[in-house]
Protein backbone atom coordinates (compact mmCIF):
# COMPACT_ATOMS: atom_id res chain seq x y z
CA UNK A 1 0.00 0.00 0.00
CA UNK A 2 1.18 3.69 -1.24
CA UNK A 3 2.50 5.40 2.17
CA UNK A 4 0.69 8.04 2.03
CA UNK A 5 -2.54 6.27 2.09
CA UNK A 6 -1.54 4.07 4.55
CA UNK A 7 -1.04 7.04 6.86
CA UNK A 8 -4.35 8.36 5.59
CA UNK A 9 -6.34 5.39 6.46
CA UNK A 10 -4.63 5.28 10.12
CA UNK A 11 -5.15 8.57 10.51
CA UNK A 12 -8.78 8.29 9.57
CA UNK A 13 -9.66 5.31 11.54
CA UNK A 14 -7.69 7.07 14.85
CA UNK A 15 -10.04 10.02 14.12
CA UNK A 16 -13.42 7.66 14.10
CA UNK A 17 -12.63 5.90 16.63
CA UNK A 18 -12.31 8.37 19.05
CA UNK A 19 -15.51 9.72 17.75
CA UNK A 20 -17.23 6.66 18.31
CA UNK A 21 -15.81 6.36 21.87
CA UNK A 22 -17.33 10.25 22.70
CA UNK A 23 -21.03 9.08 21.17
CA UNK A 24 -21.58 5.38 22.62
CA UNK A 25 -20.50 5.84 26.27
CA UNK A 26 -21.71 3.19 28.59
CA UNK A 27 -24.02 4.76 31.03
CA UNK A 28 -24.15 3.58 34.59
CA UNK A 29 -27.13 2.16 34.88
CA UNK A 30 -29.33 -1.12 34.12
CA UNK A 31 -28.82 -1.01 30.23
CA UNK A 32 -25.66 -0.81 30.17
CA UNK A 33 -25.34 -4.10 28.54
CA UNK A 34 -26.47 -2.78 25.36
CA UNK A 35 -24.24 -0.24 25.43
CA UNK A 36 -20.89 -2.65 25.81
CA UNK A 37 -22.29 -5.39 23.05
CA UNK A 38 -22.46 -1.85 20.69
CA UNK A 39 -19.01 -0.94 21.88
CA UNK A 40 -17.74 -4.54 21.47
CA UNK A 41 -18.27 -4.55 17.86
CA UNK A 42 -17.72 -0.73 16.95
CA UNK A 43 -14.38 -1.41 18.24
CA UNK A 44 -13.76 -4.99 17.08
CA UNK A 45 -11.33 -3.24 14.76
CA UNK A 46 -11.71 -3.22 10.58
CA UNK A 47 -10.60 -1.38 7.77
CA UNK A 48 -12.84 1.87 8.89
CA UNK A 49 -12.99 1.92 4.66
CA UNK A 50 -15.95 3.95 4.73
CA UNK A 51 -14.98 6.76 7.54
CA UNK A 52 -11.80 7.07 5.51
CA UNK A 53 -14.01 7.59 2.30
CA UNK A 54 -16.21 10.04 4.34
CA UNK A 55 -13.29 11.95 5.08
CA UNK A 56 -11.21 11.90 1.71
CA UNK A 57 -14.04 12.74 -0.49
CA UNK A 58 -14.26 15.73 2.61
CA UNK A 59 -10.93 16.69 2.43
CA UNK A 60 -11.76 17.54 -1.50
CA UNK A 61 -14.06 20.26 -0.48
CA UNK A 62 -12.18 21.65 2.81
CA UNK A 63 -14.71 20.21 4.81
CA UNK A 64 -13.70 20.66 8.69
CA UNK A 65 -12.55 17.22 10.17
CA UNK A 66 -15.25 17.88 13.22
CA UNK A 67 -17.56 18.00 11.05
CA UNK A 68 -17.14 14.83 8.63
CA UNK A 69 -15.61 12.49 11.25
CA UNK A 70 -19.33 12.73 12.51
CA UNK A 71 -20.48 11.29 9.35
CA UNK A 72 -18.07 8.89 9.35
CA UNK A 73 -18.72 7.66 12.83
CA UNK A 74 -22.61 7.50 11.81
CA UNK A 75 -21.68 5.61 8.46
CA UNK A 76 -19.82 3.29 10.81
CA UNK A 77 -22.66 2.70 13.17
CA UNK A 78 -24.56 1.43 10.07
CA UNK A 79 -22.04 -0.49 8.91
CA UNK A 80 -21.47 -2.39 12.49
CA UNK A 81 -25.08 -2.99 12.72
CA UNK A 82 -25.06 -4.90 9.29
CA UNK A 83 -22.19 -6.98 10.62
CA UNK A 84 -23.76 -7.95 13.98
CA UNK A 85 -27.53 -8.84 12.01
CA UNK A 86 -25.75 -10.40 9.29
CA UNK A 87 -23.61 -12.89 11.49
CA UNK A 88 -26.60 -13.98 13.56
CA UNK A 89 -27.46 -18.04 13.73
CA UNK A 90 -30.71 -16.71 11.24
CA UNK A 91 -28.29 -15.18 9.28
CA UNK A 92 -24.79 -16.09 7.96
CA UNK A 93 -24.62 -18.47 11.61
CA UNK A 94 -20.57 -17.00 11.68
CA UNK A 95 -18.62 -17.18 14.98
CA UNK A 96 -16.24 -15.68 14.08
CA UNK A 97 -15.33 -11.71 12.63
CA UNK A 98 -12.26 -10.00 12.41
CA UNK A 99 -10.70 -12.96 14.54
CA UNK A 100 -12.75 -12.29 17.59
CA UNK A 101 -15.96 -13.95 18.55
CA UNK A 102 -18.77 -12.47 16.71
CA UNK A 103 -21.23 -10.14 18.75
CA UNK A 104 -23.69 -13.11 19.60
CA UNK A 105 -21.20 -15.49 20.69
CA UNK A 106 -19.25 -12.95 23.25
CA UNK A 107 -22.75 -11.67 24.42
CA UNK A 108 -25.98 -13.41 23.55
CA UNK A 109 -28.28 -13.45 19.98
CA UNK A 110 -30.76 -11.43 21.72
CA UNK A 111 -28.37 -8.47 23.16
CA UNK A 112 -26.64 -8.62 19.32
CA UNK A 113 -29.85 -8.07 17.79
CA UNK A 114 -30.57 -4.94 20.57
CA UNK A 115 -27.08 -4.12 19.67
CA UNK A 116 -28.06 -3.74 16.17
CA UNK A 117 -31.05 -2.09 16.96
CA UNK A 118 -29.73 0.67 18.94
CA UNK A 119 -26.84 1.04 16.43
CA UNK A 120 -29.26 2.43 13.66
CA UNK A 121 -31.17 5.63 15.33
CA UNK A 122 -27.57 6.02 17.24
CA UNK A 123 -26.45 7.00 13.78
CA UNK A 124 -29.32 9.19 12.82
CA UNK A 125 -28.51 11.11 16.18
CA UNK A 126 -25.05 11.70 15.18
CA UNK A 127 -26.04 12.81 11.72
CA UNK A 128 -28.77 15.29 12.95
CA UNK A 129 -26.81 17.03 15.88
CA UNK A 130 -26.00 20.29 14.92
CA UNK A 131 -22.62 19.47 15.37
CA UNK A 132 -22.67 17.55 12.07
CA UNK A 133 -22.86 20.78 10.56
CA UNK A 134 -25.19 24.11 11.17
CA UNK A 135 -27.02 23.98 8.16
CA UNK A 136 -30.46 22.03 8.81
CA UNK A 137 -30.78 21.47 4.98
CA UNK A 138 -27.46 19.77 4.44
CA UNK A 139 -27.55 17.38 7.65
CA UNK A 140 -31.63 16.58 6.58
CA UNK A 141 -29.66 15.55 2.58
CA UNK A 142 -27.65 13.58 4.49
CA UNK A 143 -29.85 11.92 6.74
CA UNK A 144 -32.37 10.97 3.88
CA UNK A 145 -29.74 9.44 1.89
CA UNK A 146 -28.43 7.07 4.52
CA UNK A 147 -32.14 6.17 5.59
CA UNK A 148 -32.42 5.09 1.68
CA UNK A 149 -28.98 3.43 1.32
CA UNK A 150 -29.51 1.32 4.67
CA UNK A 151 -33.45 0.70 4.20
CA UNK A 152 -35.44 -1.95 1.56
CA UNK A 153 -33.97 0.10 -1.13
CA UNK A 154 -30.16 -0.44 -0.68
CA UNK A 155 -28.56 -2.84 2.05
CA UNK A 156 -31.03 -4.28 3.44
CA UNK A 157 -33.11 -5.01 0.42
CA UNK A 158 -29.76 -6.07 -0.95
CA UNK A 159 -29.46 -8.54 2.00
CA UNK A 160 -33.00 -10.29 1.26
CA UNK A 161 -31.95 -10.84 -2.35
CA UNK A 162 -28.64 -12.26 -0.67
CA UNK A 163 -30.39 -14.63 1.05
CA UNK A 164 -32.57 -16.25 -1.34
CA UNK A 165 -29.44 -16.95 -3.49
CA UNK A 166 -29.16 -20.38 -1.72
CA UNK A 167 -32.39 -21.21 -3.56
CA UNK A 168 -32.45 -18.99 -6.27
CA UNK A 169 -30.25 -18.58 -9.84
CA UNK A 170 -29.20 -15.10 -10.52
CA UNK A 171 -27.50 -13.85 -13.57
CA UNK A 172 -24.78 -11.25 -13.96
CA UNK A 173 -27.39 -8.18 -13.93
CA UNK A 174 -29.01 -9.47 -11.01
CA UNK A 175 -25.85 -10.13 -9.00
CA UNK A 176 -24.53 -7.07 -9.82
CA UNK A 177 -28.05 -4.99 -8.69
CA UNK A 178 -27.54 -7.18 -5.26
CA UNK A 179 -24.01 -6.05 -4.41
CA UNK A 180 -24.62 -2.50 -5.38
CA UNK A 181 -27.51 -2.41 -2.57
CA UNK A 182 -26.09 -4.61 -0.05
CA UNK A 183 -22.04 -2.85 -0.61
CA UNK A 184 -22.42 -0.23 -3.04
CA UNK A 185 -25.43 1.91 -1.66
CA UNK A 186 -23.32 2.55 2.12
CA UNK A 187 -19.81 3.03 0.32
CA UNK A 188 -21.10 5.48 -2.25
CA UNK A 189 -23.25 7.38 0.55
CA UNK A 190 -19.92 7.39 2.14
CA UNK A 191 -18.33 9.32 -0.92
CA UNK A 192 -21.03 11.97 -1.61
CA UNK A 193 -21.53 12.65 2.04
CA UNK A 194 -17.91 14.31 1.80
CA UNK A 195 -19.75 16.09 -1.20
CA UNK A 196 -23.11 17.23 0.40
CA UNK A 197 -20.70 18.55 3.41
CA UNK A 198 -18.66 20.25 1.14
CA UNK A 199 -21.57 22.29 -0.92
CA UNK A 200 -20.44 20.00 -4.06
CA UNK A 201 -21.76 20.80 -7.48
CA UNK A 202 -24.03 18.52 -8.88
CA UNK A 203 -21.67 17.67 -10.88
CA UNK A 204 -19.06 16.60 -8.72
CA UNK A 205 -21.57 15.02 -6.29
CA UNK A 206 -22.83 12.74 -8.72
CA UNK A 207 -18.96 11.88 -9.82
CA UNK A 208 -18.26 10.73 -6.27
CA UNK A 209 -21.03 8.93 -5.85
CA UNK A 210 -20.44 6.92 -9.09
CA UNK A 211 -16.78 6.50 -7.85
CA UNK A 212 -18.59 4.98 -4.60
CA UNK A 213 -20.77 2.47 -6.46
CA UNK A 214 -18.10 1.27 -8.99
CA UNK A 215 -15.36 1.27 -5.68
CA UNK A 216 -17.94 -0.53 -3.65
CA UNK A 217 -18.43 -3.30 -6.87
CA UNK A 218 -14.79 -3.58 -7.19
CA UNK A 219 -14.20 -4.17 -3.71
CA UNK A 220 -17.18 -7.22 -3.54
CA UNK A 221 -15.35 -8.92 -6.58
CA UNK A 222 -12.15 -8.49 -4.73
CA UNK A 223 -14.04 -10.05 -1.82
CA UNK A 224 -15.46 -13.01 -3.71
CA UNK A 225 -12.02 -13.53 -4.87
CA UNK A 226 -10.32 -13.78 -1.30
CA UNK A 227 -13.20 -16.08 -0.27
CA UNK A 228 -12.43 -18.55 -2.59
CA UNK A 229 -8.43 -18.14 -2.37
CA UNK A 230 -7.81 -16.76 1.42
CA UNK A 231 -7.37 -18.80 4.17
CA UNK A 232 -9.82 -18.20 6.96
CA UNK A 233 -6.72 -17.01 8.76
CA UNK A 234 -5.94 -14.07 6.58
CA UNK A 235 -9.57 -13.18 6.32
CA UNK A 236 -10.53 -13.24 9.98
CA UNK A 237 -13.73 -15.49 9.41
CA UNK A 238 -14.71 -18.69 7.43
CA UNK A 239 -14.15 -18.31 3.97
CA UNK A 240 -15.61 -20.76 0.97
CA UNK A 241 -18.77 -20.53 2.55
CA UNK A 242 -20.68 -18.71 -0.96
CA UNK A 243 -19.16 -22.25 -2.64
CA UNK A 244 -20.67 -24.30 -0.10
CA UNK A 245 -23.98 -22.82 -0.02
CA UNK A 246 -24.06 -23.21 -3.67
CA UNK A 247 -24.26 -19.17 -4.55
CA UNK A 248 -23.77 -17.57 -7.55
CA UNK A 249 -21.31 -14.96 -7.05
CA UNK A 250 -19.25 -12.58 -9.49
CA UNK A 251 -16.57 -16.00 -9.49
CA UNK A 252 -19.21 -18.51 -10.55
CA UNK A 253 -20.28 -16.28 -12.92
CA UNK A 254 -17.25 -15.10 -14.73
CA UNK A 255 -14.53 -17.47 -13.40
CA UNK A 256 -11.75 -16.27 -11.28
CA UNK A 257 -10.21 -14.60 -14.41
CA UNK A 258 -12.88 -12.78 -15.72
CA UNK A 259 -13.92 -11.46 -12.09
CA UNK A 260 -10.21 -10.01 -11.62
CA UNK A 261 -10.31 -8.47 -14.75
CA UNK A 262 -14.19 -6.77 -14.17
CA UNK A 263 -12.88 -5.98 -10.61
CA UNK A 264 -9.64 -3.99 -12.38
CA UNK A 265 -12.17 -2.24 -15.04
CA UNK A 266 -14.16 -1.17 -12.34
CA UNK A 267 -11.19 0.44 -10.57
CA UNK A 268 -10.40 1.84 -14.27
CA UNK A 269 -13.91 3.81 -14.53
CA UNK A 270 -14.31 4.54 -10.11
CA UNK A 271 -10.44 6.54 -11.11
CA UNK A 272 -11.84 8.07 -14.44
CA UNK A 273 -14.72 9.47 -12.40
CA UNK A 274 -11.93 11.56 -10.21
CA UNK A 275 -10.56 13.45 -12.90
CA UNK A 276 -12.98 16.45 -12.39
CA UNK A 277 -11.09 16.85 -9.30
CA UNK A 278 -7.18 16.21 -10.29
CA UNK A 279 -4.20 16.20 -8.27
CA UNK A 280 -6.40 16.73 -5.30
CA UNK A 281 -8.19 13.20 -5.20
CA UNK A 282 -4.66 11.06 -5.42
CA UNK A 283 -5.80 9.57 -2.07
CA UNK A 284 -9.28 8.37 -3.78
CA UNK A 285 -7.21 7.02 -6.54
CA UNK A 286 -4.81 5.16 -4.32
CA UNK A 287 -7.49 3.44 -1.84
CA UNK A 288 -9.17 2.60 -5.06
CA UNK A 289 -6.14 0.31 -6.25
CA UNK A 290 -5.52 -0.92 -3.14
CA UNK A 291 -9.51 -2.35 -2.49
CA UNK A 292 -8.28 -4.98 -5.23
CA UNK A 293 -5.00 -5.24 -3.92
CA UNK A 294 -5.85 -6.58 -0.34
CA UNK A 295 -5.24 -9.34 1.18
CA UNK A 296 -7.79 -9.48 3.46
CA UNK B 1 -65.52 3.07 25.21
CA UNK B 2 -67.25 6.67 24.59
CA UNK B 3 -68.86 6.43 21.02
CA UNK B 4 -66.71 10.31 20.01
CA UNK B 5 -63.45 8.08 20.87
CA UNK B 6 -64.34 5.40 18.93
CA UNK B 7 -64.61 7.44 15.51
CA UNK B 8 -61.87 9.23 16.37
CA UNK B 9 -59.90 5.51 16.99
CA UNK B 10 -61.44 4.57 13.71
CA UNK B 11 -60.79 7.60 11.67
CA UNK B 12 -56.99 8.16 12.80
CA UNK B 13 -56.42 4.18 11.88
CA UNK B 14 -58.04 4.29 8.61
CA UNK B 15 -55.79 7.19 8.06
CA UNK B 16 -52.48 5.87 9.17
CA UNK B 17 -53.48 2.82 7.04
CA UNK B 18 -54.03 4.47 4.17
CA UNK B 19 -50.84 6.44 4.58
CA UNK B 20 -48.56 3.38 5.33
CA UNK B 21 -50.25 1.52 2.37
CA UNK B 22 -48.69 4.54 0.17
CA UNK B 23 -45.57 4.90 1.93
CA UNK B 24 -44.69 0.72 1.37
CA UNK B 25 -45.18 -0.48 -1.63
CA UNK B 26 -43.88 -3.53 -2.85
CA UNK B 27 -41.67 -3.51 -5.72
CA UNK B 28 -41.70 -5.54 -8.58
CA UNK B 29 -37.81 -6.14 -8.01
CA UNK B 30 -35.90 -9.37 -6.30
CA UNK B 31 -36.36 -7.75 -2.85
CA UNK B 32 -40.22 -7.88 -3.15
CA UNK B 33 -39.99 -10.27 0.13
CA UNK B 34 -38.76 -7.80 3.14
CA UNK B 35 -41.33 -5.63 1.91
CA UNK B 36 -44.29 -8.32 2.09
CA UNK B 37 -42.99 -8.69 5.61
CA UNK B 38 -42.99 -5.76 6.24
CA UNK B 39 -46.22 -5.15 5.22
CA UNK B 40 -47.40 -7.94 6.57
CA UNK B 41 -46.79 -6.57 10.23
CA UNK B 42 -47.95 -3.29 9.71
CA UNK B 43 -51.16 -4.48 8.77
CA UNK B 44 -51.43 -7.08 11.07
CA UNK B 45 -54.51 -4.75 13.13
CA UNK B 46 -53.91 -3.53 16.40
CA UNK B 47 -55.24 -0.67 18.05
CA UNK B 48 -52.64 2.30 16.40
CA UNK B 49 -52.83 4.18 19.81
CA UNK B 50 -49.68 5.89 18.96
CA UNK B 51 -50.83 7.26 15.50
CA UNK B 52 -54.17 8.22 17.28
CA UNK B 53 -52.20 10.32 19.85
CA UNK B 54 -50.08 12.03 17.36
CA UNK B 55 -53.15 13.18 15.03
CA UNK B 56 -55.12 14.00 18.37
CA UNK B 57 -52.61 16.09 19.89
CA UNK B 58 -51.68 17.82 16.33
CA UNK B 59 -55.90 18.61 16.63
CA UNK B 60 -55.22 20.27 19.58
CA UNK B 61 -52.68 23.30 16.99
CA UNK B 62 -54.89 22.59 13.96
CA UNK B 63 -52.02 20.69 12.42
CA UNK B 64 -53.31 20.09 8.39
CA UNK B 65 -53.95 15.84 9.09
CA UNK B 66 -51.69 15.19 6.01
CA UNK B 67 -48.55 16.43 7.95
CA UNK B 68 -49.70 14.36 11.15
CA UNK B 69 -50.50 11.85 9.44
CA UNK B 70 -46.97 10.83 8.52
CA UNK B 71 -45.30 11.87 11.86
CA UNK B 72 -48.22 8.57 12.64
CA UNK B 73 -46.80 6.46 10.30
CA UNK B 74 -43.38 6.98 11.24
CA UNK B 75 -44.04 6.16 14.75
CA UNK B 76 -46.25 3.09 13.74
CA UNK B 77 -43.47 1.50 11.74
CA UNK B 78 -40.72 2.29 14.70
CA UNK B 79 -43.61 0.36 16.60
CA UNK B 80 -44.03 -2.41 14.43
CA UNK B 81 -40.18 -3.32 13.93
CA UNK B 82 -39.74 -3.52 17.99
CA UNK B 83 -43.10 -5.96 17.85
CA UNK B 84 -41.33 -8.55 14.84
CA UNK B 85 -38.16 -8.32 16.98
CA UNK B 86 -39.53 -8.87 20.54
CA UNK B 87 -41.32 -11.99 18.77
CA UNK B 88 -37.99 -13.61 18.03
CA UNK B 89 -37.28 -16.83 18.87
CA UNK B 90 -34.27 -15.29 20.83
CA UNK B 91 -36.31 -13.06 22.13
CA UNK B 92 -39.57 -13.93 23.98
CA UNK B 93 -39.98 -16.19 21.28
CA UNK B 94 -44.06 -15.69 20.67
CA UNK B 95 -45.97 -17.77 18.23
CA UNK B 96 -48.87 -15.51 17.63
CA UNK B 97 -49.34 -11.64 17.45
CA UNK B 98 -52.78 -10.30 17.48
CA UNK B 99 -54.11 -13.84 16.59
CA UNK B 100 -52.04 -14.27 14.07
CA UNK B 101 -48.67 -15.95 13.39
CA UNK B 102 -45.58 -14.01 14.25
CA UNK B 103 -43.63 -12.48 11.39
CA UNK B 104 -40.69 -14.98 11.79
CA UNK B 105 -43.77 -17.48 12.11
CA UNK B 106 -45.26 -16.29 8.70
CA UNK B 107 -41.87 -16.34 6.95
CA UNK B 108 -39.07 -17.00 8.40
CA UNK B 109 -36.10 -15.63 11.34
CA UNK B 110 -33.93 -14.10 8.52
CA UNK B 111 -36.61 -12.10 6.98
CA UNK B 112 -37.91 -10.97 10.48
CA UNK B 113 -34.48 -9.73 11.21
CA UNK B 114 -34.28 -7.83 7.99
CA UNK B 115 -38.18 -6.83 8.27
CA UNK B 116 -37.84 -4.98 11.26
CA UNK B 117 -34.14 -3.78 10.26
CA UNK B 118 -36.06 -1.99 7.29
CA UNK B 119 -38.67 -0.60 8.96
CA UNK B 120 -36.35 1.56 11.20
CA UNK B 121 -34.74 3.90 7.86
CA UNK B 122 -37.97 3.82 6.52
CA UNK B 123 -39.94 5.81 9.87
CA UNK B 124 -36.59 7.78 9.32
CA UNK B 125 -37.38 9.01 5.87
CA UNK B 126 -40.60 10.00 6.37
CA UNK B 127 -39.75 12.33 8.81
CA UNK B 128 -37.45 13.42 7.37
CA UNK B 129 -39.19 14.33 3.84
CA UNK B 130 -40.83 17.90 3.46
CA UNK B 131 -43.98 16.18 2.99
CA UNK B 132 -44.01 15.54 6.59
CA UNK B 133 -43.33 19.39 7.36
CA UNK B 134 -42.18 22.10 5.15
CA UNK B 135 -39.74 23.26 8.08
CA UNK B 136 -36.31 21.54 8.12
CA UNK B 137 -36.26 22.86 11.70
CA UNK B 138 -39.19 20.94 12.52
CA UNK B 139 -38.99 17.93 10.70
CA UNK B 140 -34.87 17.58 12.74
CA UNK B 141 -36.56 17.88 15.86
CA UNK B 142 -38.77 15.27 15.51
CA UNK B 143 -36.42 12.56 13.77
CA UNK B 144 -34.00 13.57 16.51
CA UNK B 145 -36.58 12.63 19.27
CA UNK B 146 -37.88 9.57 17.48
CA UNK B 147 -33.98 8.63 17.37
CA UNK B 148 -33.46 9.09 21.24
CA UNK B 149 -36.88 7.32 22.09
CA UNK B 150 -36.46 4.29 19.94
CA UNK B 151 -32.80 3.75 20.60
CA UNK B 152 -30.60 2.64 23.63
CA UNK B 153 -31.64 5.54 25.94
CA UNK B 154 -35.15 4.64 25.33
CA UNK B 155 -36.80 1.58 23.63
CA UNK B 156 -34.12 -0.77 23.45
CA UNK B 157 -32.43 0.29 26.65
CA UNK B 158 -35.73 -0.94 28.04
CA UNK B 159 -35.90 -3.64 26.07
CA UNK B 160 -32.38 -4.83 27.29
CA UNK B 161 -33.31 -4.35 31.20
CA UNK B 162 -36.33 -6.32 30.51
CA UNK B 163 -34.21 -9.22 28.80
CA UNK B 164 -32.34 -9.42 32.27
CA UNK B 165 -35.42 -9.56 34.44
CA UNK B 166 -35.48 -13.42 34.40
CA UNK B 167 -31.77 -13.27 36.10
CA UNK B 168 -32.22 -10.19 38.14
CA UNK B 169 -34.45 -9.13 40.51
CA UNK B 170 -35.86 -5.23 40.45
CA UNK B 171 -37.41 -2.94 42.43
CA UNK B 172 -40.80 -0.37 41.85
CA UNK B 173 -38.08 2.62 40.96
CA UNK B 174 -36.08 0.19 38.52
CA UNK B 175 -39.32 -1.49 36.94
CA UNK B 176 -41.07 1.97 36.56
CA UNK B 177 -37.53 3.37 34.57
CA UNK B 178 -38.05 0.21 32.36
CA UNK B 179 -41.46 0.78 31.79
CA UNK B 180 -40.74 4.52 30.70
CA UNK B 181 -38.20 3.64 28.57
CA UNK B 182 -39.49 0.30 27.02
CA UNK B 183 -43.14 1.53 26.25
CA UNK B 184 -43.16 5.15 27.47
CA UNK B 185 -40.43 7.00 25.22
CA UNK B 186 -42.51 5.89 22.19
CA UNK B 187 -45.95 7.26 23.33
CA UNK B 188 -44.36 10.38 25.06
CA UNK B 189 -43.09 11.09 21.32
CA UNK B 190 -46.51 10.33 19.41
CA UNK B 191 -47.97 12.96 21.81
CA UNK B 192 -44.78 15.44 21.83
CA UNK B 193 -45.11 15.29 18.03
CA UNK B 194 -48.65 16.55 17.64
CA UNK B 195 -46.92 19.58 19.89
CA UNK B 196 -44.05 19.79 17.91
CA UNK B 197 -45.85 20.57 14.44
CA UNK B 198 -48.03 22.51 16.05
CA UNK B 199 -45.29 25.00 16.88
CA UNK B 200 -46.51 24.79 20.63
CA UNK B 201 -45.13 26.94 23.26
CA UNK B 202 -42.91 24.50 25.35
CA UNK B 203 -44.89 24.75 28.52
CA UNK B 204 -47.83 22.84 26.42
CA UNK B 205 -45.01 20.43 24.89
CA UNK B 206 -44.01 19.53 28.07
CA UNK B 207 -47.40 19.16 29.27
CA UNK B 208 -48.00 16.91 26.75
CA UNK B 209 -44.81 14.81 26.89
CA UNK B 210 -45.51 14.29 30.35
CA UNK B 211 -49.22 13.10 29.58
CA UNK B 212 -47.66 10.31 27.24
CA UNK B 213 -45.52 9.20 29.87
CA UNK B 214 -47.90 8.96 32.54
CA UNK B 215 -50.21 7.21 30.06
CA UNK B 216 -47.79 4.26 28.67
CA UNK B 217 -46.98 3.83 32.35
CA UNK B 218 -50.67 3.19 32.83
CA UNK B 219 -51.23 1.23 29.50
CA UNK B 220 -48.19 -1.35 30.57
CA UNK B 221 -49.82 -1.79 34.00
CA UNK B 222 -53.07 -2.47 32.43
CA UNK B 223 -51.00 -4.90 29.97
CA UNK B 224 -49.41 -6.57 33.30
CA UNK B 225 -53.01 -6.63 34.36
CA UNK B 226 -54.61 -8.46 31.32
CA UNK B 227 -51.78 -10.48 31.14
CA UNK B 228 -52.01 -11.77 34.76
CA UNK B 229 -55.74 -12.35 34.16
CA UNK B 230 -56.81 -12.51 30.54
CA UNK B 231 -57.35 -15.17 28.36
CA UNK B 232 -55.01 -15.72 25.00
CA UNK B 233 -57.81 -15.77 23.17
CA UNK B 234 -58.75 -12.43 24.11
CA UNK B 235 -55.62 -11.14 24.11
CA UNK B 236 -54.83 -12.55 20.88
CA UNK B 237 -51.16 -13.32 22.07
CA UNK B 238 -49.85 -16.31 24.92
CA UNK B 239 -50.75 -14.74 28.47
CA UNK B 240 -49.20 -15.37 31.75
CA UNK B 241 -45.89 -15.46 30.36
CA UNK B 242 -44.14 -13.01 32.83
CA UNK B 243 -45.28 -15.14 35.81
CA UNK B 244 -43.77 -18.16 34.66
CA UNK B 245 -40.66 -16.40 33.62
CA UNK B 246 -40.59 -15.36 37.00
CA UNK B 247 -40.71 -11.74 36.39
CA UNK B 248 -41.07 -9.16 38.37
CA UNK B 249 -43.83 -6.63 36.90
CA UNK B 250 -46.41 -4.26 39.12
CA UNK B 251 -48.65 -7.02 39.68
CA UNK B 252 -45.78 -8.90 41.21
CA UNK B 253 -44.80 -5.62 43.18
CA UNK B 254 -47.77 -4.26 44.40
CA UNK B 255 -50.61 -6.96 43.81
CA UNK B 256 -53.18 -6.06 41.32
CA UNK B 257 -55.70 -4.20 43.32
CA UNK B 258 -52.32 -1.83 44.35
CA UNK B 259 -51.43 -2.04 40.18
CA UNK B 260 -54.87 -0.99 39.59
CA UNK B 261 -54.70 1.82 41.84
CA UNK B 262 -51.30 3.11 40.52
CA UNK B 263 -52.46 3.15 37.09
CA UNK B 264 -55.61 5.31 38.42
CA UNK B 265 -53.76 7.22 39.79
CA UNK B 266 -51.38 7.70 36.55
CA UNK B 267 -54.81 8.11 34.55
CA UNK B 268 -56.01 11.20 37.03
CA UNK B 269 -52.14 12.75 36.75
CA UNK B 270 -52.07 12.59 32.54
CA UNK B 271 -55.35 13.70 32.81
CA UNK B 272 -54.53 16.83 34.97
CA UNK B 273 -51.81 17.57 32.54
CA UNK B 274 -54.52 18.70 29.94
CA UNK B 275 -55.90 21.09 32.10
CA UNK B 276 -54.32 23.55 29.62
CA UNK B 277 -55.55 22.67 27.04
CA UNK B 278 -59.62 22.86 28.46
CA UNK B 279 -62.51 21.16 26.72
CA UNK B 280 -60.25 20.83 23.30
CA UNK B 281 -58.61 18.07 25.03
CA UNK B 282 -61.23 15.98 25.52
CA UNK B 283 -60.53 12.89 23.14
CA UNK B 284 -56.87 12.72 25.07
CA UNK B 285 -58.84 12.49 28.10
CA UNK B 286 -61.15 9.56 26.75
CA UNK B 287 -58.53 7.61 25.18
CA UNK B 288 -56.79 8.07 28.71
CA UNK B 289 -59.66 6.34 30.78
CA UNK B 290 -59.61 3.78 27.84
CA UNK B 291 -55.80 3.21 28.19
CA UNK B 292 -56.62 1.28 31.22
CA UNK B 293 -60.40 0.00 30.97
CA UNK B 294 -59.69 -1.94 27.76
CA UNK B 295 -60.28 -5.88 27.49
CA UNK B 296 -57.42 -6.52 25.23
Amino acid sequence: MNAALAEALQASAAAVEAELDRLATVPDALEARVWEAMRYSLFAGGKRLRPFLVMATGDLFFVPHDSSVRAAAAIEMIHTYSLIHDDLPCMDDDDLRRGKPTNHRQFDEATAVLAGDALQPLAFRTLLDPATDPSADIRLDLAQRLARAAGAEGMVGGQMIDLQAETTSYDLDQITRLQNMKTGALIAWSCEAGAILGRATAREREALKAYGLDLGLAFQIADDLLDAAGSAEEMGKAVGKDAEAGKETFITLMGPEGARKRAEELVAHAVARLDLFGERAFLLREVARYVIDRRS
